[in-house]
C-alpha cells in the first residue's frame, strides 16, 4: 500500500506558534517570585581560590544569598549526556563539582549570587573578592603534555585517555604498499551557538521533590545527574524541557542544572532562575574539540589502500564532558568508508584550561571527515589518480561488518551519492567551467568529500526508547515520547511515524510540548541522529500494538453479521475498512467511542512501549562544492554546493532538507571562518561573543543545494537512517579540497580564514 | 502477610504544601498576558432579552470585547458530569448555551466582557444595557406545575423526568398491612460552598488545541462537554485541573469552562480567566436539590414493613445538569436499608426559576436518608417499637440482591454499626442523662438514623478507571492516575495502594500534581465517592502487573547461581526477595537500574491499566445524637455526636476521619441552618453569600465522635468500600429525630432553625 504520510513534507505542529511567538520556551514560563541566579567565574584560567569575599555583595540590595563552594553540595559528578552505564570502567568521568576552589580554566565557577533581581545579582558579582594563587595554564595540548606539566587534575597526567584500535598488522601493510603519503591536519576549537543561551529555573515540588525546567537535550539524563550531583535517589528530581532553541549538542551536557538546583536548594526551594549570558555560554559551557591528525596511509600503485595509520589528538579543555568517545568515534568513521587492511587508529583525548569540549553536531565526525577526506584528495593528487575514482576503489560495501565497529551494514549509498551527486552538480560542466576560468587566471576550484555517520551509538551506548499512544474519543491519537524535540522537528516526525502505522492523518495525532520525565516515557534524549531511528522504532512498535487494539476492538463492537479476522482489517484515514474491497468496517470515532463508553465491555485504548534497541545503520553521504578565491581579498565564494544523503527513506523531505542546509551551513562556516580563540598571556577567551566571532549570517550563506539518494535501509522503523548530524561532516574538507584545486596548495589547518589564504598566497608568490 | 500500608494513617502528600501556600491552585499560576472575563448576569428571573446594549461597555479603557448570545458558538450541551452514554435516550439534557437570550434564572449569563483587568471588566458590565419582556417565575415544582404555568424550556411541560419504579404490587401489599403511615417532609436547596470558587483559563494551544485549566472534579468529562459545547472533535481540548479547593459535586458540573473557552476564542486564543465571585457561585452554579416527600407504609404489627409508597418530588432550578438521577436515586437507597416487598417509588424532577440542582456531597441520598429515617423515627413511635429494633426487624442483609439495582451486597454492616455505635456513644448511659434532664425540665433528646449508599454509579452508570505506573532508577514508582484529586486525598489513598501492592514505602510513589487530559490515564472524575473503589481496582492491577514485571526482571538478571521462580519471591520495603526465608534476591534499586541500562536486555518497567469496573458495593452506617434544645432561643446545643461506618477496610484512618468529620458537619448545618432563599417577589436570592448564609464556623461546631465497622468487603480492592459522601447523609435525620424527642414535635422540614423551633413550641403550648 501507498504510504500516506512517511515521505511527505510536512510543516512542523509547532511552526506557527513559534513564527508568531506563542511557543514558550524556558525563560518565557512565567513563575511567581522567581529569584535570579548569577555565578561569579574565575578571571585566572589555571590556579587555587585563596580568599573569597563575599561582605560587600550581600550588601547589596535585593541580594538573597551568595553561596562558596562550601556551602553547596561537594559530590564530584560527570556531566556528559550518556546513558548510565553499568560498568564503573565505561562511566563519564565524575570531574566536576558545582562550585570550585581549583580553577581549571578562564571563566570556572566560584560562587553564586541569588537575588530578587538579575540585576542586583550582576552588581553583587562586581563585588565578589576573590584572591588565587595562579598556576601555569596550558591552551593545546602540546602544552598540557610537555614535561613537569602541572596536572590539571590530579593523578591524570592531563591525559582523559589514551587508546589504540587495530585491525590487521600495519608494518606488513606498509610493507606491502608501494606508496606511503603522509598527512597532518587541524581542526580548530569552535561554539555550538545556539539560538537560546542556556537556561533553566528550579523550585522544590508540593511533594518535597527538586524540579528543574530546561533547556536541555536530555531530560532523563539530566535526572540521573542531578541525583549524582546530590547523592540523592534519581526520583527525587523531575526535569522538564520547554521548547527548546536549539542545542547541537551544547546541551548534551548538564552544564547549569545542578547549579541551579543549589541554588533553590539554598533558598528553601523557592524558584531560581538561571540564565546564562552569551559569553558564558562560550567560555564556560561546551565547545567542538580541536584535534590534530597525524595520518600516514600506504598505498598500492592502482590505488588500494594497503594500510592506515592515524593519531589523533584531541583538546578536551579543562573538563572530561564527553572526553574520550568524541575522538574515539572517528576511528569506526574511516573503516565506514574505506577497508584499510592493515590500519591503527590512536586517540588521545587531553585535559587543557581551555573551555571543556563536549558533544557538538558531528561528535568527532566533521573532524575525523576533515581528516580522512582532505588526506583522500592529496592523495588522489599524489596518486595521480581522480579522487572519486580512489573512494571507489577503497570504498566499502553494503552488507560489510565495520571491523571496528562490529555491526553490519545493510546499506551503503556512498556509490550511489556520487554517481547522482555528479549529476545533480553538473560535475562534467563545472569542471569545464573551471578550467575556462583557470585559464582565464581565476583561482576557482572544485571539490567533494565524503562521510560517513551512524544511527544512535549502539553497541558502544545502550539505546533506550519509549513511546505511549492513547486513542482518544474522536479517533485522534495523543502521542507521549520520551524523545527530546530541541527544534529539529522530531515531534512532527513522530507523528507521522504514528499517522502512517495507525491510519488516521497527521493532524490528528497530538503530541507533547514538554518533555517530562515524571510522564513522558524514559528515553535518552536528543543527540546521536538517534531519534528517527531509535525512538522511531519505539514509535512504530506503539502505534503498531494500537492499531492491533483497535482492530481487535472493531471486532469486539462488531454489528450482527460483520464477521471478520483482524487480518482482513486496516485502518485508513480514521477508517477501519475491509482489505479485500475497500468497504467501510466502522468509522474509527465511533468505535473510540464505545470502547470508552461501553458500561461493560471496552477500555481506552492505550500502548505503553519501552523498547531497547541493538541495531545500528550507516548512513552515508558527501559534499560537492565549485568555489573562487579572491586573490586580492582572499575571500572565498562559493557558486555552487551540493549536500547528496544516503540516509535511508526521508520520512519528511521539507525538514530533511531543512536538516541538510543547516548542517551545510555550520560546515562552511567550519571550513572558513569559525574559532574559539585565547589569549596565549592570560587564557582569556579572545572573542567569546557572537561580535568578535563571526558566524555568517543568511547574507553569507550561498544557495545550498540538497538531494537524496533513498536507498530503504531494512533496519530502519521506516527504512530511514539517521539525518541529524550527517549534513556537518562533509562541507568544510569538500571546501578545502575546492581550494587546494583553486589555489594549488594545500592548507590543513580550518578555518580556512582570507588571511590565511594571503598569506599561503604570498608564501607561494616568494617560493615562485 | 501483614499490611505494609494499607489500614495505616499517612499524611496527606500535599499537606505541607498546602498549609505554607506553596501549592498551586488555578488562580495562582501564572500567565503572561493574561486577560480576565466576567459574565453579564440576568436581572430578572424568567423572560426575555428584547436588547443589549454594549456601545459603553466598550468605551471602557482596558475592555478587548463583549459577547453577546450572536458571538458565540451556540450548541446546546449538557453540563452534568456523567461519563457520556452511547444511548442517546439516557444522555443527560442538553438545555444549556453558553449565552442565552432566554432567561431562566436570576443571573442567567447574557452577555460577557473581556478585559485587560477585572476592574475594567467590572466596570464595563455595570455599562452594559439590557431590556427585558419579563414573564412570571416559579420558584418551586408546585409553582412551575400549575394548570396554565408558562414553559421554562419548551415542549417540557416544566417536567425533566418522571419515572416510577415499583416491587411486587403496593395494594396488595397495603392490604396486607395491620397499620399504614403516612409522612411528608421536605429538604432545602443549599449550597455547597467549597473554598476555592469556580475558577478557570483558558488559551488556544501551540498545536491550535484548545486549553482550558480549570478547578473541576471531572476533567475528561469536561474535555467531552467542551466539544460538545463547541460541535468540535474531542481531542481538540485538553483540560489540565490543578489543585482544587473543593468541589462537592458543585464542580462535578461544567458551568464556566465552555464560557471561558468561548472567551478566549474571541481574542485569537490569548490565555483568559474566569474567577467567579462568591455570590455567582451561590447562585448561578449548582445547588443542592429541594425534595419533598409524601410517603405511605403500610406495617404488620410485629413491625414489618409490607408495602411502602414514595413520591419525591425534585425541584431542579433553570437548567437540567444533573437531573432526574439525583431523585431517581433514592428508590434504590430505601431497598438498600430495608426489605420492603410491595414499593413504589415515584420520582418526579421540575424545573423552576431557581438555580439549577446539580450532584452535591450524597447525591439526593441526604434527602432519601432524612425522609425514611426520620419516618422510621415516626413509625417506631407509632408502633411502639424501639427504633432501633424497627430497623433491626427490617434491614436487608449481607449476600442479597438489591431489587431496584439488581446488584449483590457482599457485606452489610448496619446491624454491627448499631451494636458497636451504640457502645462507643455509650447509648444506655445517654438515656438515663436524657431521662434524667428531662425530668429536670430540660429539653433533651437522643436520636439515631441510618444510611445506605454505594460505591460509584455503576450499573446506572460506566464506570472506567486508569492507572499508569513507572518503575524509577532508583526503585521508586511514578504514579499517573486520572482520578481527580480534589482536596479529598485520592492521590494519597492510590499511593498507599501501589506502595502495598509493589513493596515499596509509601513516600517512594510519586504522585502527579495535575490531571491532564493529555497524559493522565482515562478516568471519569471524582464524584459518586467512587475513586478508592472504582480508580482503586485500576491501580491495583496495575501495581500487580508492575510487581510481576519487576518479579520477572529479578529472574532475567538474576546472578549466578540465584534460581527461583516468580512465584517463590516477593517484594518488600524496596528489596526482592525470597518468600521462603525473606533473604535478600536483589534490591530493587539495583534491579531498576539494570532494567534501565543493561545495554541489551531490560527496558523501563511500566504498567498500564484502563479498567472497566462493572460491580458495586454499599457502605451502611448511621448518625447517633445527643442534643438540647433551649426552651427560650430555639437554639439547639449537640452533646455528642457519633458517625459510625461500615465502609469495609478503612485505608487511612487518619483521613477517613477527616472526611466522616467534614460530612459531619455539612450534615448537621443541612439539618439547623442551611437554606438558599429567593425573594418571591423577584425571584432574586436572598443570601447568595457567606454573610447572609449562616455556615457553621468551628467555633459552631461540636465535638465529632467517628468510628468505624471494618467488614472486608470481597469486591473492594482492598476489602473497601467508599466513604466520601456517606458521612453527609445520616446526620440531619439523626438530629431531627433527637429534636423529636426533646420536644416531642416531629418537625419535618429542614432546616430546623431556632425561628421553627421556637414557632412549634409556641403552637405546642397553645393546644396545651
Amino acid at each position: 500500500m501507498e504510504n500516506t504520510a512517511i515521505g511527505k513534507s510536512q510543516i512542523r505542529w509547532d511552526a506557527v506558534a513559534k513564527v508568531t511567538g506563542r511557543a514558550n520556551y524556558t525563560g518565557d514560563i512565567p513563575q511567581k517570585e522567581m529569584y535570579h541566579g548569577k555565578i561569579y567565574r574565575a578571571k585566572i584560567a589555571h590556579g587555587m581560590v585563596k580568599s573569597i569575599d563575599v561582605s560587600e555583595a550581600l550588601k547589596v540590595p535585593g541580594v538573597i544569598k551568595v553561596l562558596t563552594p562550601d556551602d553547596v553540595s561537594s559530590y564530584s559528578f560527570p556531566t556528559a549526556g550518556h546513558p548510565y552505564s553499568l560498568d564503573p570502567k565505561l562511566s563519564d568521568k565524575a570531574d566536576r563539582k558545582i562550585l570550585t576552589r581549583h580553577i581549571r580554566l578562564y571563566g570556572d565557577e566560584i560562587a553564586a549570587v541569588i537575588a530578587k533581581t538579575e540585576l542586583a545579582a550582576e552588581e553583587a558579582l562586581g563585588k565578589i573578592k576573590v584572591e588565587y594563587e595562579e598556576y601555569e595554564f596550558y591552551l593545546t595540548p602540546e602544552e598540557s603534555l610537555k614535561e613537569g606539566a602541572l596536572e590539571i587534575h590530579e593523578g591524570t597526567k592531563n591525559i582523559i585517555a589514551d587508546t589504540t584500535a587495530e585491525i590487521g598488522d600495519l608494518e606488513t601493510g606498509f610493507k606491502e604498499a608501494d606508496i606511503l603519503i603522509e598527512h597532518d591536519c587541524y581542526t580548530p576549537t569552535v561554539q555550538h551557538c545556539q539560538m537560546e543561551n542556556q537556561i533553566a529555573y528550579a523550585y522544590k515540588d508540593v511533594d518535597g521533590r527538586w524540579v528543574c525546567v530546561t533547556s536541555t537535550q536530555i531530560p532523563h539524563i539530566c535526572r540521573r545527574i542531578l541525583g549524582q550531583a546530590f547523592g540523592m535517589p534519581w526520583g527525587r528530581f523531575r526535569v522538564i524541557k520547554p521548547f527548546v532553541g536549539g542545542g547541537f549538542g551544547n546541551k548534551q551536557d548538564v552544564t547549569i542544572e545542578p547549579m541551579v538546583v543549589a541554588m533553590s536548594m539554598a533558598v528553601g526551594g523557592k524558584p531560581v532562575m538561571l540564565d546564562l549570558h552569551r559569553e558564558e555560554v562560550f567560555a564556560c559551557t561546551r565547545v567542538r574539540h580541536a584535534i590534530s591528525y597525524k595520518m600516514k596511509f600506504g598505498f598500492k600503485n592502482d590505488g588500494r589502500i594497503v594500510a592506515g595509520d592515524i593519531l589523533a589528538i584531541s583538546n578536551n579543555g579543562a573538563y572530561a564532558s564527553h572526553g574520550h568517545a568524541v575522538v574515539a568515534k572517528g576511528g569506526g568513521m574511516v573503516t565506514a568508508l574505506y577497508k584499510v587492511p592493515n590500519f591503527k587508529y590512536h586517540a588521545m583525548t587531553v585535559y587543557t584550561n581551555i573551555a571543556a569540549a563536549g558533544a557538538m553536531r558531528g561528535y568527532g565526525v566533521p573532524q575525523i571527515s576533515y581528516a580522512i577526506e582532505t588526506f583522500m584528495d592529496t592523495a588522489a593528487r599524489k596518486l595521480g589518480i581522480d579522487p572519486f575514482d580512489l573512494r571507489k576503489i577503497n570504498m566499502t560495501k553494503a552488507m560489510e561488518e565495520n571491523p571496528l565497529l562490529h555491526m553490519t551494514q545493510y546499506t551503503m549509498g556512498l556509490r550511489e551519492c556520487i554517481e547522482q551527486g555528479k549529476e545533480r552538480f553538473q560535475w562534467e560542466k563545472r569542471v569545464e567551467e573551471v578550467a575556462a576560468a583557470k585559464k582565464a587566471g581565476k583561482l576557482r576550484g572544485l571539490g567533494f568529500a565524503a562521510f560517513a555517520y551512524t544511527s544512535g551509538t549502539y553497541p558502544k551506548g545502550l539505546e533506550a526508547a519509549g513511546c505511549r499512544l492513547v486513542l482518544n474519543q474522536d479517533g485522534s491519537i495523543k502521542m507521549m515520547v520520551g524523545a527530546t524535540e530541541i527544534g529539529q522537528g522530531s515531534d512532527t516526525v513522530f507523528r507521522q511515524m504514528v499517522a502512517e502505522t495507525v491510519g488516521v492523518p497527521v493532524d490528528m495525532v497530538y503530541a507533547d510540548q514538554v518533555t517530562d520525565t515524571d510522564t513522558s516515557p524514559f528515553d535518552t534524549g536528543a543527540y546521536a541522529s538517534r531519534q528517527t531511528f531509535v525512538s522511531g522504532m519505539a514509535v512504530k512498535k506503539a502505534a503498531e500494538e494500537l492499531k492491533e487494539k483497535i482492530l481487535l476492538a472493531a471486532l469486539e463492537f462488531a454489528e450482527e453479521g460483520q464477521e471478520a479476522e483482524t487480518v482482513d482489517l486496516d485502518v485508513k484515514d480514521c477508517k477501519v475498512i475491509k482489505k479485500s474491497d475497500g468497504s467501510l468496517y466502522t468509522e474509527l470515532g465511533d468505535l473510540a467511542l464505545k470502547t470508552y463508553y461501553h458500561l461493560n465491555k471496552g477500555i481506552c485504548l492505550t500502548a505503553d512501549v519501552s523498547n531497547k534497541c541493538i541495531q545500528n545503520a550507516y548512513p552515508y553521504g558527501g559534499t560537492f562544492v565549485d568555489l573562487e578565491v579572491d586573490k586580492v581579498t582572499g575571500k572565498v565564494k562559493i557558486y555552487n554546493i551540493l549536500n547528496i544523503h544516503d540516509s535511508g527513506v526521508i520520512i519528511n523531505p521539507l525538514m530533511a532538507s531543512g536538516q541538510v542546509e543547516g548542517g551545510m551551513t555550520m560546515g562552511i562556516s567550519y571550513a572558513l571562518d569559525e574559532e574559539l580563540r585565547y589569549d596565549s598571556s592570560t587564557g582569556k577567551p579572545l572573542n567569546n561573543n557572537l561580535l568578535d566571532y563571526k558566524m555568517p549570517t543568511m547574507m553569507d550563506v550561498p544557495d545550498l543545494m540538497v538531494d537524496f539518494v533513498e536507498i530503504p535501509d531494512p533496519i530502519g522503523p521506516y527504512g530511514n537512517k539517521s539525518l541529524g548530524e550527517p549534513p556537518n561532516c562533509s562541507p568544510a574538507p569538500a571546501i578545502r579540497n575546492a581550494i587546494a584545486d583553486a589555489i594549488g596548495v594545500d592548507i590543513n589547518a580550518i578555518p580556512i580564514t582570507p588571511q590565511k589564504i594571503i598569506e599561503v598566497l604570498n608564501a607561494k608568490d616568494k617560493e615562485v
